[in-house]
């Protein structure tokens, strides 16, 4: 789905008001599956603007699943950190401007106090929704693209695999393999229904549901073999793929949802891992916040493409930071399509 | 240890005179470890050349772990497919002269007939020996090369990890690396006697008995990490190496002697697996068959170095065809230190 920029918003808090931010807590830490009732939603005061500081309005929060892997650390009864887009609304700093749109990761609340050094300002073109500043362009989208372009070479003509292939990650992979060149795009996902929407509606030229069989799905899917693999999960998916994967196919590893809520009991790694020698497999693991050097040239790619309407950023959208929880549950669960938002 | 070319002999057979070749056979399929008994020592008595043919005078004969793999399908009671240096003796092909020396897979006997097209002539330069076109520059030496240098990138100042590093394709990795400027090599092998031998006279920094352990052994010996990890052995060694390998570390996968012998029951995956995620890790097989574009790069690397006595062709040969099935029985047991040759 496609949304437009954060709405205008009418009267702009003084620098002078004290004003109020709804956030997001932690507050204790979850033994599997998180629910509700880990975190707190609380009215926090903040602090009158430092020199040298701006207040941003939040217009979109990011909500992903790595957060699962952070609840293990995050100092309880504070604050979450994570991604957001939002409008500058006061400012006490000459490098930011009342109107400003700027990219922070002080995210799972309403306003955030930043320092200029602690954001990115955005240049947001013509008919291009903020929001996708979070998704196809922001972390999930840069992900799929460092995993399609650099980690695993992927060509033109070539057949790509993606798991969780209807999250934000896996639906911005079937995007921009498409603008890369892939001939067929392959996805795996938890239900029917999401596997329906994949070739329906996201590109997907063939999508299964896992809990048919992961193998039999992908060997169904792709009768001649894959080339690019991009794992989002491990486990049984990352057998089924070397089974399949063709000489010289490549795994661009980008982590392992299925591993975040135990990580003390990882899936078992691929029994056949020893087939990467006699087909010439690469498997290689990337983290996004290493390779930011190429968000340049995705939004060089993007940018037109979503100008000229033949490029969508998939996005699920729960309107209220109020409802930022509910948000990050769904996305455990794979209840999203697309990348999981937050309309602040 | 180093070994002169293959010594001059007498008479020469004429083209006209019945040739017998002492030929190794495989009579029955090994389970598991193969014994003597597998095996026989046949006096075959060659044709006549054919027109286009050459007869050839083994010097060399290559006798390596992957023929274990072959014994599941090679046809019994016939001649063994092996590498092999030689000179010709008698031709019916203009494209070889009597006296030539030539590289060809005809091996495991003491003459064979070869067609102009199924041998590489070879300029052997002074002051190198024609052992090493089966060692260092042959087909094991070609394997460490490529590993290193094409499938993990090596480079100058960082530390390799290789397992089976007193086999051909080890004390080779450790002899190249060396001349790829690796700061720091680091070898695991079976005995502490081998292990002393790696440090003391295969140029080694530091290597161990993994019978001790290769974790302990492998932290011990590489305190601050390692960057590449050749991996002649899979299953421990591997789990080993992704838990010491550095950041953005490489693993060339060239092989699996552990499995050899049971390829039903694949040692088990690393259960540390999806560390590759977290230290963006590239984990990569290679067949070297597929890498030949390499060879004369190698060779133009190797050969001043052996003619200023700087590198040694490390070898244990075996002196006669009759003990070729001894020498490859001692491969498998890994009793060679270096290269295993038969001197024919």
């Amino acid at each position: 789905m496609r949304r437009t920029p954060c709405p205008e918003r009418p009267p702009l808090p003084s620098v002078e008001r004290m004003t109020t931010s709804l956030t997001v807590h932690q507050v204790r830490r979850p033994q599997g599956m998180p629910t509700a009732a880990d975190f707190a939603l609380v009215e926090e005061t903040l602090p009158r603007l430092a020199e040298g500081q701006a207040l941003v309005e939040n217009a979109y929060l990011s909500v992903d699943p790595y957060m699962r892997e952070a609840m293990a650390d995050n100092e309880l009864h504070a604050a979450l950190e994570g991604r957001a887009v939002g409008r500058v609304v006061a400012s006490r700093t000459p490098s930011l401007a009342v109107g400003d749109v700027v990219f922070h990761r002080h995210g799972l609340r309403s306003h955030a106090l930043v320092r200029y050094d602690e954001v990115r300002v955005l240049a947001v073109p013509d008919r291009v929704p903020l929001s996708a500043y979070l998704g196809i362009m922001g972390g999930t989208g840069l992900s799929a693209y460092v995993g399609l372009k650099r980690t695993a070479d992927l060509r033109a003509g070539e057949t790509l695999f993606v798991s969780a292939a209807a999250g934000g990650v896996g639906t911005a992979a079937g995007r921009l393999a498409r603008l890369l060149g892939a001939r067929r795009v392959i996805g795996s996902t938890g239900s029917a229904v999401k596997a329906r929407h994949l070739t329906e509606h996201l590109g997907f030229d063939a999508a299964f549901d896992y809990h048919d069989g992961v193998l039999a799905g992908l060997r169904a899917a792709a009768p001649d073999g894959i080339d690019v693999y991009l794992d989002n999960v491990g486990g049984e998916h990352l057998e089924a793929a070397i089974e399949v994967l063709r000489e010289r196919g490549r795994i661009a590893w980008c982590g392992a949802i299925a591993q975040y809520n135990d990580p003390q009991n990882p899936p078992p790694a691929p029994r056949n891992l020893y087939a990467v020698v006699g087909k010439q497999l690469r498997l290689e693991g990337f983290l996004v916040r290493q390779n930011l050097d190429l968000r340049d040239e995705l939004e060089a790619l993007v940018v037109p493409e979503i100008q000229a309407g033949r490029l969508v950023s998939d996005e699920t959208i729960f309107a209220g930071v109020e409802r930022t929880v509910e948000a990050f549950l769904a996305v455990l669960r794979g209840e999203n399509v697309g990348k999981m938002l937050v309309r602040a």
